[in-house]
C-alpha cells in the first residue's frame, strides 16, 4: 500500500494517507473542516473541493457539471486519493453560491436565443414648421397632422384631449421645432401608410436628447417585477421585485378574489398592485436616471386574476363554475386610465391569456421560452403560486392549470413561508444520524420552510427513510428529530436553540399530506395533459421551468418527491421569470407582440376539473414519488442504495 | 264728395267720413285709439287695421305681406276711405306679434326644407347569448365580440376600460341577455363591414326600452342653447337656453381670452360653460322625461372660442397675430373625457370651424341655412357678439369675420343693454314732433337699450331728421329730447318718469359712432367679400341671418342705417339659431357631418385685417346709411320723403 501526500491549501501542514482513502477522511486528518451535510452519500454536493495539483478517482460527481470536473472540483466524500494531490478548500458561501440553481436573468441587457425583427412601434420624430402668419393661418394642430405626414409619413394620427391642450404651447416653446414621440402602427389600409398615436412634444429638442424609455412588467400574486428598457437599443437597464402590495389580503389568487368581491375590496386591490408597481417603476427610473414622464410604453403579464385586479375588472366569474374570466385580451389602454404613474399618454398593453387560470403570464413565457417555436416536444412549465402547464412545440400547445394551492409557496404548511430571508430552502439528511443539516436564505438563524426547502426536505426523509412512499412515519428509524407534537407526528427540522424566533421548526404528517396533495396535482396535469394529445410523457424532450419558482428549485429533490417526471437532468432547464421576459418582448417588438396574440389564441387549454381522467392521475400520484415506480426508475434505484 | 260709413268692431257707432279720408282719421273720428309711434308716416306699421268687409285704397302697405293684404290687412296711416267699410281693430299686443321678426325654430320637431339620407351612427342592437359552460368557457369580452359580430354585423369594436369592468356583471344580470348601445362606423376596410364603439349595456332590456337622446348643443359668447333629440324618430322634444355662465367673466370673446390667458383663468372658463350646458341638459332632460345617462351623444357648435374654452385649449393665439386657433378639427371624444353629465361614455362630437373668427357656428350654419347647396348667389350673416359672413353657394363660399364689436348687444353703449326683459327693442319717431315711441321686451317699463332697438332708433334719428348722415345732430329741430348731457350731445329716448329705475335712457354722440363702427365693419365685410370674388353685392339672390340677433332685427330699419344692404325685403330671410340647427342635423346624420366638414375645409378664410380694400370700405361705411348714396337708393328715396 502506497503513501500519499495531501496538501490543503487551508492547512498548514500537509497528511499522509494510504492510496484508497477518501478525501474527506484525509482532510478529517487533516484538521480540515469540510461540510458533508448528507452524511458522505454524494447527494448533496456540500463536500465540493477543487484539486489544483495531482490525480484523485471521482466515484461520483453528483451536482458538479462536466466544466467543473474539468476544472479539478470533486466531492470530498466520493473522491479517492490515488497520488499525491494538492486541494483548495472554498469557503462555505462559495459553495453555496456554485450550487444555488437561481438563475435569473437579471443580467439579461438584450434579448439572446430569440430571434425578432425588432419592430419598434415608439418612434421619435423631429419636426420643423413654417410658423403661421397672416398668408397661413392653419390651425396649430392641422399644422402638425400636415407635419407629420410630411416629415414621418403618418397618415393618420391620433391626440388626446391632454395632449391637444398643450400643443400650441408647446409649439410655440419650441420656436417650431419640436421632437414628437409617436406609438405607430401600419396603417390598416391598403394605402400602406402608418397610423399613430401622438404621445408627447417636446419642444426644441433633437430626437437622440428623447429618452425613449418602457417597462415590462409581471405581476406575480407573490411578487411584482418590473424591468425599465431603453427601447431604442433594447437595453435592460434596471431592474426590482417587490412583493405584490395585495399579500396582505389573501395569499393566494382565490382569496384575493374573495376579497375582491367584498365593499370596495376591488378598488383596494386594485390601488395596491398599482401602488407597487409604481413603487418599482420609481426605484428602476432612479438607478437609470429616468424620468417616469419618459416611459412610453407598458407591457404586462401576470395571471388571469392579477390582470383583472390591476384593470379594475371584478374577478368573481374566475372562481366559480364554469371558471371564466371577463377579459382575456384586454384593449390597450394608457397609463393614465390604468393607473401607471408614468406618461400619462403612454400604451399600456395587458397582455393576452389564455384561460382563467393560464393567464397573460403563461402566455408570455411560452413566447419568451420560446416553445411556440420549437420542434422539440416540451414541457412548459410555472410554479408559482399557482401551477401552470404547457405541453406541445411549434405544431401544437395544450395548457392546464393545477390548483396546486400554496404549499410550495409556504403557506398551508405549519412552519411554512415564503422564500425570504430565514427561509430554510434546501435541507440535507444524514443517512446514518437522521441529523439535517439546511441552507437558510440570507445565512442566518432560520425561521420557517419554503417551498424548495420543503421539497428538499421531502425527498431527504423519503431517501433516508424517515419516511416511506406514502408520506408515513418509519417507526424504526428512532431519533429525537421524529416525536409526536401538537398536531400529531413531526420530524423537527431545526431546534428551538437555533432558530430565530426560538421556536422548533418542524414538518408534520398534516404538512406532508399538504404537500403529497400539491406535487401530485402538478403531476397529474402532466399526465393529463400528455394523455389528452396521446402521448407518453417520457417523450418529452426538454422541460423548460419558469416562475419564481424555478429560482431555487433542485430538480433532483423535486424529481425524488415525484413532482417533477423522472428524466435526465439535461432535459431541463431553468429560465427564471419566463413571464416579464416575455412582457420585454412584446414591449421592443410589433411581431413579437402579435405572435403573443398567436399563442394565447391558439392554445388548447384543457379544464381538469372537467377531465375525469385527472382524479386517477392525481389519486396515483399521491405516493412518493409514485405508485407507479416504474416512471421513476432513478428514485427507484436511489431508494434501494 | 260722397260719404261712406266706416265701422269699427271696438266702437259702437259707425262714422260717416267722406271719400278720401284716411283710415286713421275715421278712427280718430270714431274715438277708436290706434297707435301711431311714426307720426302717420307709414314706416312703423304699428297702425295696421284689418278690413273685413268693403273696399279702399292702400297709399302703402309698408310692413305688410301680400298675404295680409289680400286677408284685408291695411295701415291705418296710409289707407284711403273709398266706399262703405268695416274695420277690425286688433289688440296692440297681437300686432307687437305680428311685427315681430322673431322667426325662431323653437317649434321644430323635423327638419324641413332639408333633404338628408338620415344615417344615425347611434344603435340599439338586442343580443343572445349561449351562456358559458364548462364546454365552451369563453371569456365576457370574446363573448361580446362575437355576439356583436353575428348579430349585428360589427367587425371591429371597442370599449372602454369603465365599461370593461362593469360588462361581465351586466351581462349575468341580463341573464345572458342584453342591449346594446352603439356608435358604429363604415369599417374602413375594404371587407365593407361596420366598426364601432360599445356605449352602454343594459341589462335583459328590449331594444324599443332604450331610449337613444342626443343634444345639439350651441355655445354663444353670450347665449348657450341645448335642444334634446330623440335620434330614433329626429324629434326635438325639449330645448332651452340661458346665459353663457362666462359672461360674468367679460362680455366678449377678447376679454374671455384674455382673462383665460390668467391664473386658472381657463380652467374657470371651462368649468363655467360646462356648468352651463350640463345645467340645460338636466332642464331638457326632465322636461322630456329623460335621464342624462340615456344621451349617446352631443354636436357642439360654438365661435372656435368657445370651442377652445369648452376642451380646456388655451385660446390665446386666436388673439394675437397671426390669429390662428390651436385646432380647427377637434378629435371625437367622450362625454367624461369634455366634462359633459351625459352617458359617460357618449360621443361629443365638437364641431369643425374655420378660423379664429369663423367657427363651428358658422359652419354648422352654413350647413343648416343650405348655403352649401344652393344654386343662389347667397349672403349668410351670423350677427351675434361677433359679426360672421359668408358669401356663395354651392360652388364656392368665401367667409370673413368683422370685429363688429359689441355695440349690437349693448355693450359700449351708454345706456346699452342684452335683447332681455326691459330692453326697447323698437322704437318709432313722430316725424313732426320728434316724439318717441317704443317696444319693451316683456311690456314693462323700459331698463335700455338693445341692438335692434339702437339699430331702429338710429334709423328713425336719420329719417326724422334728428341727425344728419354723418350721426351729427341737426340742431334746427328744436326738441327738448336733444339736449347737452353728460357725454356731450344726446337724444332722451325715455324720461325718467317712465323708465324701471328713474333715469332718463338716451343715445349719445358717443353711442352713435360705437354704432357706426360696428354697422361699417359689417357692410364692409360685404364690400370685401364681394369684391374678393369681384361680384357686385347686388348681385346676391338672397340674404340668410342667422344668430340670436336675427330674431329681433327689424331689416328695413337695419338697411337704413347702411348695416345691411339695400336689397327688396323679400330677398332677407331670417333662419334663427342657425347654428344649433346644424348641430341638430349632425347629431342626426352622419352625411350632414361629412358634409360639415367639407364646408368647413372649403370654405375660403378672407383675414379683413389683412386686407388692403378694408380700410377704404369701412371709411366708407362710416355714414348713415353710406358715403354712396346710390349704394341706397330706396334709402334715399324714404330721405327725400
Amino acid at each position: 500500500m502506497t503513501d500519499h501526500l495531501v496538501r490543503f491549501d487551508v492547512a498548514s501542514d500537509p497528511v499522509k494517507v494510504p492510496t484508497g482513502t477518501l478525501l474527506s477522511e484525509a482532510a478529517r486528518l487533516a484538521g480540515v473542516e469540510i461540510g458533508q451535510p448528507c452524511g458522505g452519500q454524494g447527494r448533496c454536493g456540500r463536500c465540493a473541493v477543487q484539486i489544483t495539483a495531482g490525480i484523485a478517482r471521482r466515484r461520483s460527481t453528483v451536482r458538479l457539471s462536466p466544466v467543473d470536473v474539468e476544472n479539478g472540483w470533486a466531492l470530498a466524500c466520493q473522491t479517492v486519493v490515488e497520488g499525491d494531490i494538492t486541494v483548495m478548500v472554498p469557503p462555505q458561501e462559495k459553495i453555496e453560491r456554485r450550487l444555488t440553481t437561481d438563475r435569473t436573468v437579471a443580467d439579461v441587457t438584450v434579448p439572446a436565443g430569440y430571434s425578432f425583427s425588432y419592430v419598434q412601434t415608439l418612434r421619435r420624430v423631429r419636426l420643423e414648421f413654417n410658423p403661421p402668419s397672416m398668408d397661413d393661418q392653419t390651425d396649430d394642430w392641422s399644422r402638425l397632422q400636415l407635419a407629420l405626414r410630411q416629415q414621418a409619413g403618418l397618415n393618420q394620427v391620433d391626440i388626446s384631449l391632454a395632449l391637444l391642450q398643450k400643443a400650441g404651447t408647446i409649439l410655440r416653446e419650441g420656436g417650431w421645432q419640436v421632437t414628437a414621440v409617436l406609438d405607430v402602427q401600419e396603417s390598416a389600409e391598403s394605402s400602406g401608410g402608418l397610423s399613430g398615436r401622438l404621445l408627447n412634444l417636446l419642444p426644441g429638442r433633437v430626437e437622440d436628447d428623447v429618452p425613449l424609455w418602457g417597462l415590462a412588467v409581471d405581476i406575480g400574486t407573490t411578487t411584482v417585477t418590473v424591468w425599465l428598457v431603453d427601447v431604442t437599443t433594447g437595453e435592460v437597464k434596471a431592474q426590482a421585485s417587490e412583493y405584490n402590495g395585495q399579500i396582505a389580503r389573501g395569499e393566494d389568487v382565490v382569496s384575493r378574489i374573495i376579497y375582491a368581491g367584498k365593499g370596495d375590496g376591488l378598488a383596494e386591490m386594485r390601488s395596491l398592485v398599482l401602488g407597487t408597481i409604481n413603487e418599482l417603476t420609481q426605484v428602476t427610473c432612479k438607478r437609470a436616471h429616468a424620468e417616469p414622464a419618459e416611459v412610453y410604453k407598458a407591457a404586462i403579464a401576470g395571471n388571469s386574476t392579477m390582470m383583472h385586479l390591476l384593470l379594475g375588472i371584478p374577478p368573481a366569474s374566475i372562481r366559480l363554475s364554469p371558471f371564466v374570466t371577463a377579459v382575456n385580451q384586454p384593449p390597450l389602454l394608457r397609463a393614465n386610465e390604468v393607473g401607471l404613474c408614468i406618461n400619462p399618454e403612454a400604451t399600456v398593453d395587458s397582455l393576452p391569456g389564455v384561460a382563467s387560470y393560464v393567464g397573460a403570464d403563461i402566455s408570455a413565457g411560452v413566447l419568451s421560452s420560446g416553445v411556440y417555436e420549437t420542434e422539440k416536444l416540451t414541457l412548459f412549465m410555472d410554479v408559482g403560486t399557482n401551477g401552470e402547464i404547457v405541453l406541445g412545440s411549434r405544431e401544437w400547445l395544450v395548457t392546464c392549470a393545477c390548483s396546486a394551492g400554496p404549499a410550495f409557496e409556504g403557506a398551508g404548511v405549519a412552519d411554512g413561508m415564503r422564500a425570504t430571508r430565514g427561509a430554510i430552502e434546501e435541507v440535507w439528511i444524514n443517512g446514518d444520524t437522521c441529523e439535517p443539516t439546511y441552507r437558510v436564505i440570507g445565512g442566518g438563524r432560520p425561521r420557517g420552510l419554503c417551498g424548495s426547502g420543503l421539497i428538499s426536505l421531502l425527498a431527504e426523509m423519503l431517501l433516508t427513510g424517515v419516511v416511506d412512499k406514502a408520506g408515513n412515519p418509519h417507526a424504526s428509524r428512532g431519533t429525537n428529530r421524529v416525536r409526536e407534537g401538537a398536531h400529531g407526528w413531526e420530524y423537527v427540522v431545526a431546534w428551538g436553540s437555533e432558530t430565530e424566533h426560538g421556536k422548533d421548526i418542524s414538518i408534520t404528517r398534516v404538512d406532508i399530506d399538504n404537500l403529497l396533495r400539491a406535487k401530485a396535482a402538478i403531476y397529474a396535469g402532466f399526465t393529463v395533459l400528455a394523455n389528452s394529445v396521446g402521448i407518453p410523457l417520457d417523450w418529452v424532450e426538454q422541460v423548460l421551468i419558469g416562475g419564481s419558482f424555478g429560482k431555487y428549485l433542485n430538480v433532483e429533490k423535486a424529481v425524488h418527491i415525484g413532482l417533477l417526471p423522472d428524466m435526465p437532468w439535461e432535459r431541463f432547464q431553468f429560465l427564471g421569470n419566463t413571464s416579464v421576459r416575455g412582457a420585454y418582448y412584446v414591449l421592443l417588438d410589433r411581431e413579437a407582440r402579435a405572435r403573443l396574440s398567436d399563442i394565447a389564441s391558439r392554445m388548447t387549454y384543457i379544464e381538469l376539473s372537467a377531465d375525469n381522467s385527472f382524479y386517477d392521475a392525481f389519486t396515483s400520484a399521491l405516493f412518493l414519488p409514485h405508485t407507479d415506480m416504474s416512471k421513476f426508475p432513478t428514485v427507484e434505484a436511489a431508494l434501494q442504495r
